[in-house]
């Protein structure tokens, strides 16, 4: 045994068990879990090598293919939150000196340029304004000056409630003999998505928006060109808990330990992604689309703008114009104060000059708007 | 609206509500989660900034660095599993080219040599046989040799059941100038650790072994001087998801956005830390040792034997001989198949010649023992 040292107790705190209040969480996500899934995250955790639990893994990839519209063998969850899926998407695709394009129109554009940029590639950009996107025609202008190895594109932009379409790039860039990589944080499960038949390498989302599950166990998948490329590395990849390789050993045949999965999340992303598969995936983006417009007009009804062009806003994530006079903040705080809801901020070039009001997953339903437009309806 | 597209269902499965069997997890991790724990997962979540979470992060570092004994300002849960944590630790710390000294007696040593390879470490090792440890001479001796700038240690080694005694190491460290990188995966919260008078600069755990609860968000600490190195870098860290920098900027007084936090995981680490704060962390210690004890005489009782030797095992996690003639696998499927046990096998050097007991956190009770040995009794 090791010498009896004394016990420091600065740090104690005396605490009560954890109340929280119950919010409805209109921002740009979380989004409120569904129930059920709530309620499986709180069943006892299985070991991760469990014959049962593996049965869990493989549900999980087939359903997450389901909502991705892809059949990509290698599509599994990532132990962490939406950022460690982008990441790995980047750790697993560039190596020291690839040249990737990067379109830059809000805040997880420029996410993207930063992780590129560590792992070592020649990052280029083209930027739009944020809430605009990326005509084809400015892509294959950018990829014939860049000639980029990997094209980065996202989907469904959360800072700026634009979406970007994709007709069309995935021919681009099999001209051009590059990777698609794309953001679909905030478009999986509300918004529509053909990762195969768009030709997508790389895409990457979050489990706590339009699947409406909690935050921390996050869709990845990539092509068998992405991983051609991952096979044809003269190095490691240089992050060893996203090393595809080695996670492709753990989700597949082998069963091969890697680290210890975050189990009573995975059992909420099975559960989120089995109501997602009874809703049918076309029927939730449906949903998403109705509701939303559903909030549109009703913001317009009390005098509110959105910001994007009504044709490329996205169901999941709208951004309203703060009017003039208002103190965008203020009213934020009393709505999640007085009224328990949440809408986000804007961000950097949005900063103060938009609201960002989520209907994601579960919380896609007429109730929200009513109970959002009436809340705003007194604080402003 | 993209073009209408239709909808491929061959990846589509028909699955009924979660439905898991219960098991008592004796393996390496994780173990059974404390109910209070489970409960506190399933409930809504906030938002990651919303003033209420914040308010459970700030209890979460303090409850930490009373677990841990330290007073390191940044002391936080990553958003990952202990292998995140572990990785944080390296990406934080190492600048390529920097030598870094690793004792490597087990699977988790050298786990720490493939990372800290990977970010670019010139890597030196001292090894031991699995199940042994170093003394303070032999790891003088190769500080001399090596004068890294990283000493990297496995306090509790999960693949073999031994402790590695630090006395004595944190001041060779400062002789040395060097820094103490210390394995806190399976002693955190069940054996005797005070990482400020020991002199550890980093440390790293895991939320599903000494803290009882589910698996997901991953104790992560490091000291001034570990971040002196950190803040005297050249270059950014070369991973994002785990930059420290930023992570500072969300947990600490500028609340800045890095990324969605997995909220319920939060909320169950919380519970836990405050589970063992109520308990007194000295009290879960001593608990853990009490019935790691009655385990080994039980365990001798039905003529087994320990793999270590007895002054160094832990009392988190035990290696149990499998005897001769005895099929270890077969019996471990027969204690998970027949009596809902799970206890783990051997890895590398002691694949098929141990089976590893766990007895951590909520599981490190005296009906725990009890059941593994009426069902081992029937088994072997």
């Amino acid at each position: 045994m090791t010498l009896a040292m004394s016990i420091e107790t600065n740090q104690l705190q005396q605490l009560k068990p954890l109340s929280v209040p119950n919010r409805l969480l209109l921002g740009p996500g979380p989004c409120n879990a569904h129930p059920t899934v709530l309620q499986a995250m709180s069943t006892t955790p299985l070991g991760h090598l469990d014959p049962a639990f593996l049965q869990i893994m493989d549900e999980i990839q087939s359903l997450l293919r389901y909502a991705w519209q892809t059949d990509n063998p290698h599509t599994i969850a990532v132990s962490g939150t939406g950022s460690a899926a982008m990441e790995a998407t980047i750790a697993n695709s560039v190596e020291p000196g690839d040249v990737m394009l990067i379109g830059v129109a809000g805040y997880f554009g420029n996410r993207l340029v930063d992780m590129a940029g560590r792992y070592g590639a020649d990052v280029r950009t083209i930027s739009k304004p944020w809430g605009q996107n990326f005509s084809i025609e400015e892509l294959r202008a950018a990829m014939a000056e860049h000639r980029p190895k990997i094209l980065g594109l996202v989907h469904a932009e959360t800072s700026t409630g634009c979406r970007q379409p994709i007709d069309g790039v995935g021919e681009l860039c099999r001209e051009y003999d590059c990777l698609l990589l794309l953001d679909t944080v905030t478009s999986l499960g509300g918004v529509p998505i053909h990762l195969d038949k768009w030709g997508v390498d790389l895409a990457y989302s979050c489990s706590q928006k339009g699947l409406g599950c909690a935050p921390g166990a996050s869709p990845f998948t990539m092509s068998p060109r992405a991983m051609a490329k991952l096979l044809a590395r003269k190095t490691k990849v240089p992050n060893w808990y996203l090393d595809m390789l080695l996670l492709g050993k753990y989700w597949g045949a082998e069963r091969m330990y890697h680290h210890t999965a975050p189990i009573n999340l995975y059992y909420g992303l099975r559960e989120a992604l089995r109501l997602v598969s009874e809703e049918g995936i076309d029927n939730s983006w449906a949903r998403h689309q109705a509701n939303v417009e559903y909030l549109w007009s009703s913001l317009e009804s009390i005098g509110l703008k959105m910001h994007v062009e009504k044709q490329y806003r996205l169901p999941t994530l709208t951004t309203v114009c703060i009017p003039d006079g208002v103190d965008g903040k203020a009213v934020a705080k009393q709505l999640l104060t007085e009224h328990n809801i949440e809408v986000g901020g804007g961000l950097g070039e949005l900063a103060g000059k938009v609201w960002r009001v989520g209907l994601m997953g579960y919380n896609s339903r007429k109730e929200s708007v009513d109970r959002l437009i009436a809340a705003l309806t007194q604080v402003i």
